[in-house]
């Protein structure tokens, strides 16, 4: 039994058919609507998050399966005190496959080690939340045709923007990608992931604090929120929020086949003009998370449903399951 | 694509359309049971509503969908700062239609500007409640056999009861409907319902602060709460609300084939007693106003399950299609 | 119409059949996982229990059935003040059958008085939980091969814990049934419990404050929760919890047959290491009580798959129908 942990369980090559798979499923979603009949996913969300917890279930139930869970910890078990690792075992007893969000790291591996159904982590506290960038990873492909030999603008907090870490050692496993940091000096990615994901995989980069100079260059922007709350004083906050507000006449100075990212929720730091850009894939993105996820269930669930589409095996110790993180 | 905002969104052919699925899903239950097989019905409610939520959930499992959503704002990404708009554009990508509440005015309209799905209004704060007011037409057109020519006594809170200044802006378009507004000189319907409503449209109406009076005319009494926290003082509210509770004893005054209705829930103005009666048919309305639900449903996503029976085009532009409120 | 308020409510004959229809279940799921095509279940927790909610909901859509409802009070109708029997009476236009669960004892049963569907009792307060009960009798019957002439512990805290005494009611209807009573003498078995329950059915019993000494003795140990707010005081809690606590040790001195069950959740009164010993069935005991569940809602929704297999009946009136608490 195979778990999803972090995106890099999965090597390059199981990815692509990860990707292949989710490709096909959104081609022909009614060749996947009955693969999961009879099937349910647990989303046990200790901490509430609707967007994902609706793409997985959405996920589900286009594959003919269903679903049943907590939206919170307050309606959970975790109140009387049981353990995570306790609760997952019980749902094991309800549920073929589970995604679990939870504030604490490493809670979801925990979960997983007594587990006896597929776990799929869903959101760690500032650690890891893999569909997101399996997600973030198949928008590109989907959209740009490709994984390697692009350059891509990640802007905002690289400081403690757990999305962009995991994109950015998710990418650097692909030839060619060049990767443009773009942010106020407060917010700069941390010399750990510049040192030990970046330079030791040998990726080419570069850091700025102009998102205007950065434009031109980019094939791909990913726009992250700045909160208020990193800042170490209001003035600083107010001084440098606007220059990574994203806007129609920074979009001026982007390529024309650039597309825009965002993990969302968008507070203000894409103004609502940009929507209109048909550049502005952000919403695009959402949807085609659920395929992902989709192909992903399929996937920990060891269906297969087109015996002509490969897909990523379910059993973690075969030679082509990729290690745990 | 067409969304449902104010029960004016459609036409009185229309509506007679819609209340005619509505009685044939009734009685044929079984020939709608798949007909909505493969879809989602996404419930956003940003503030809670059990009742009018779980009526929803019933009527697309009912037409053999699937539901997903939200209970509260809290669970919601509105805590994360996210706009309505952004929301509901996200969930067009994990459902084919969306039921939303939310405490402020407008907001589901806001909403269904920029979602790529049908969105109903499911209660917007004082503004509107459409499907309640569809579920009341339905109830006394299903009960009485027609929405013209009778007399309605609507009582309790005439002032603030967002459910009847609706149901009196639906039944105005129906000829000979006579109104006796029952209320307490406080709760009285506010003059721009009476004259830009009422008057305007050649209503026929009478004010009375007895209910006794009134019970002898009505062929529909429809009971609404009076709450405490409406009056000025104390004095006035015990003064005042023994006389809009409905008893046995009021009962007696009204006539045999009169109906009692209540858009529920009923805290203590109709006493349990009166549940016994057969002309207490709030239960009723309550069960009907899951089909027409259904009707809506199947209308919002275009669905004609039986070609005779005619339903309004899911295309507003067409010249069926009603105005937006 | 039948409902579920107690375990009592079913014969002892009806209780073989009702196990006998959840091994069957067991066996061969695939036999009726259409059973509940179209049906839908209410889950109305007025008070949140995610476990007996989910296994419910698992329950019935193992069945084919679907689910909606609510899993607090914020968000249910209560809070507008609305009382359980009226929004029973409600919920019974939107599902096919109810189970609640509500802090206060004989809601369930008031719940039922006007509902047009079957209710269960999902647990009212300190009062009654029957699923637990029947989820515990069909665990020892499956595991044991047999409900009579066998030794069982019951460990922990005896004077509060409503499953205990829930279990000792069901278990003294069956012969040879012998009660070994291990609890502090602070938490010691109800004298009304002891006498008007076991005395009163000429079931033999003994008491002891000492697991160590009773572990030899045991078919089965059935392990409950001691609560620090039970104690008077501090010190009493410290000198004694520890000795309540399940661990290796403890178990070496158990029959190599015996089955260690608990009704969850754990906290620390059974110690992790014991859960890799084949006797402890804890979670298998979770796992079963779907099955029971599967057979209930079957039961009162009149559903009866395979025509081989005995079932009670769901017309309380007849013959074979058990008693109402």
């Amino acid at each position: 039994m195979r778990h999803c942990m972090s995106p890099l369980d999965f090597s390059v090559d199981e990815l692509d058919q990860l990707m292949g798979l989710a490709a096909d499923i959104e081609e022909n979603p009614d060749k996947y609507s009955h693969a999961c009949d009879g099937k349910r996913l647990a989303t046990c969300f200790y901490e509430p998050s609707t967007r994902t917890r609706l793409s997985f279930e959405s996920a589900m139930l286009r594959l003919g399966g269903q679903t049943l869970g907590f939206a919170s910890a307050d309606s959970s078990s975790a109140s009387k005190g049981e353990s995570v690792s306790d609760t997952l075992r019980i749902i094991s007893g309800y549920a073929d496959i589970c995604a679990i969000r939870h504030p604490k790291e490493g809670a979801p591996l925990v979960a997983s080690l007594h587990s006896g159904i597929p776990v799929i982590n869903a959101g760690d506290g500032g650690h890891a939340h893999p569909t997101q960038t399996l997600a973030d990873l198949y928008t590109i492909k989907s959209l740009k045709g490709r994984l390697d030999h692009f350059t891509i603008g990640l802007c905002g907090d690289l400081k403690f923007g757990r999305t962009v870490h995991s994109l950015i050692s998710a990418l650097v496993r692909y030839e060619g990608v060049h990767f443009v940091l773009i942010s106020p000096e407060e917010l700069k990615l941390p010399s750990y992931i510049r040192e030990d994901v970046l330079e030791k995989n040998g990726a080419t980069y570069e850091e700025t604090e102009s998102l205007e100079d950065a434009m031109p260059k980019l094939d791909v922007l990913y726009m992250t929120r700045v909160q208020r709350e990193r800042f170490f004083n209001e003035d600083d906050y107010v001084r440098l929020k606007d220059r990574y507000i994203l806007d129609n006449d920074k979009m001026k100075l982007g390529r024309e086949d650039m597309i825009v990212m965002h993990p969302l929720p968008r507070v203000n730091e894409i103004s609502v003009e940009v929507d209109d850009d048909p550049r502005a894939q952000y919403f695009t993105q959402a949807k085609k998370a659920v395929f992902i996820r989709m192909a992903l269930i399929l996937t920990l669930l060891g269906i297969q449903v087109d015996k002509n589409i490969p897909q990523p095996t379910n059993n973690p110790s075969s030679e082509k399951g990729g290690e745990k993180c």
